[in-house]
């Protein structure tokens, strides 16, 4: 069994931004020289997602309107007025914590004969809902 | 380490429909010969999911009726009426892409003895969001 | 390739319940002796969660909160009255099989030497969203 590890790391300069990784994984999995396996994409932090869908700006801009209608960004410690507990800590990323599991952690895709196994419109986002930091993906790849 | 691949194609008659597909799954595990190991199981389009859960039919219609509160079907492409910047692109199915999200693009399943590790009740379900044409679902084994 | 399997049992005392299950899993992927692999960690009940987020307990009662919001408990099998079909069966749970998918069933976590790659602040938690019961998750590690 082969496998392989990379990390992307990003440095977003808004606070939400959505990025199509789809090339960079595509690089790591050559690396890797992997014909038949899976690879793991998987945000390292806990308020950004990896997932698969349409590379499509008008898409995005939906995704990211409707993110903000289930889980609406408030920096403030109190529920009562629309704010989140977590915000007591010191933080004014609770939202991005919902908004990171309506999107999910990771995306699991399938190796076959050296490349993605993948549907015609498939592409690899990192969604990042609390950026203008440093912060990172794990790409792991594993079979032979 | 063995893999095996192979692709289940579908065509509802209706825009939305949920199909129990886990005996379809589990002939392919079969197919494989692996006895211990990781399927992946996941939705090749990006407006249609693959996830576990209950074969009940009131169950069902309420994931059904959720979802279209959660994100309604609406061909528009004016935000401000309801609709969905996405659907500007002549599409309509901005609500697929969302439903899709809530309810993810794949599973991973566990091989222990040559079949499903499951728990009583678990049920793999195809959910076509926006159906009416030939679409398929991805089938990978690893293992040994 | 080396594989290696446990459960995790549980039995909640509240209908809802967030546990850490990071050091439990860690335990199974030591047992496994395996350095480069995978391990898949999913919730073996369609009305109980696993995910990945942070062990802050505001963000814990935030994430109760809010899936309450998006999926309310009602026993009720009128869905005219905010009730669901599901609990025509008999079952009063409808809404914890909302919430699950929102949650998901299932992570997929990167061993690396041996251990979890990890970001900083990733842990593994078990969402309980019909306790009261025995119920179980599955770990199982594949690599070498």
């Amino acid at each position: 069994m082969k496998s392989h590890r990379k990390e992307l790391w990003f440095n977003t300069k808004s606070r939400r931004e959505y990025i199509n990784i789809t090339d960079d994984v595509a690089e790591v999995v050559r690396e890797s020289g992997v014909q038949q396996g899976l690879v793991l994409v998987n945000a390292m932090h806990i308020t950004a997602s990896v997932y698969i869908n349409d590379a499509e700006s008008g898409l995005i801009q939906d995704y990211d309107d409707w993110l903000e209608r289930i889980a609406p960004f408030n920096p403030s410690g109190d529920p009562s007025s629309g704010g989140y507990n977590h915000n007591r800590t010191g933080e004014d990323n609770a939202d991005a914590h919902m908004k990171r599991q309506v999107m999910g952690r990771e995306v699991v895709v399938a190796i076959t004969d050296g490349r993605f196994d993948f549907g015609p419109w498939e592409q690899i986002y990192y969604a990042e809902f609390d950026g203008r930091r440093r912060k990172r993906v794990l790409v792991k790849v594993i079979g032979e």
